[in-house]
């Protein structure tokens, strides 16, 4: 079997940790390094992104920005819409490092998929 | 790049305001012209096109069937699910004519991503 | 047109009568026989397996079960995650003779699109 490539749409804060769960098991199914992962932000779900270097310091493993640095580390990439970020009024400066922005998170997303990354929404 | 394929899913009404967020994003960041967008509604989501003609006549540009119309002078299709409507108990006659009607959603969202559509689910 | 392929993704329990009324108008549009169907269920959907023997001991056709068997009987496949049957505490055993055990909902869902399937999410 060729490589597989998941695109993991994220639209909802309350389906981040849904989306944690779904990746954690699918690595631990393929093993790490086997896939290309991303995860893509847009609408109010970049608000998880939010304080993210407070969040950072002293984190526990299990809070959001936790997981999602572990799972960073472990190669996926996290994605954030700016023009959800921008009406959240977060600050692109303020994101964690492993978090790249694109101009509309929806043109990522249908890039992916051209590219042959499965979509998945959690 | 290619030519860029969206096809967009709703299937509940609260979701359109997002997809209207979406595909504007979407049209600002790649240029009106430059893509192929279609939105399948199916389910209680084709409520929307209700007594569309009446919303239509004196409509504000903001409310849900003026923007769907702004949307598709800009060349974006709607396209709604026969038996939704039948259970909806809304007349084929009764929505905008930039509404096209097909017998199955499903179907025509398989269709579309055999076409090379990237799916959306707002 | 070649022969459609299909994916329904089911995470939640209240979204199986929703999935049920698809794949049934889907197939009275296209001819049952004509096109391979697939329900990967994952997270708390599984939930709707559990006491599965029991349910269809008497069932009516109208229960999910119930639908369910019909369905499988119609040919279309139902896909269950591993680790979410063991986080609902499901035993495998229990579950009816029709549903297929994977190790992990997501690869599955990854694996059909490379292959053609159609992502779909009721």
């Amino acid at each position: 079997m060729s490589r597989l490539k998941l695109l993991f749409h994220v639209n909802e804060s309350d389906k981040w940790q849904r989306a944690f769960v779904n990746i954690t098991n699918f690595l631990n199914d393929v093993g790490q390094g086997n896939a290309d992962i991303e995860v893509v932000a847009n609408g109010e779900a970049v608000l998880s992104f939010k304080s993210s270097s407070d969040q950072l310091n002293g984190t526990t493993s299990g809070s959001l920005m936790g997981q999602m640095k572990k799972l960073s580390e472990m190669g996926v990439n996290f994605v954030a819409c700016r023009n959800a970020l921008k009406a959240q009024s977060i600050a692109e400066e303020s994101l964690p490092n492993f978090v790249t922005v694109v101009p509309a998170g929806i043109t990522e997303i249908a890039k992916k998929q051209t590219e042959g990354y499965a979509y998945i929404k959690p």
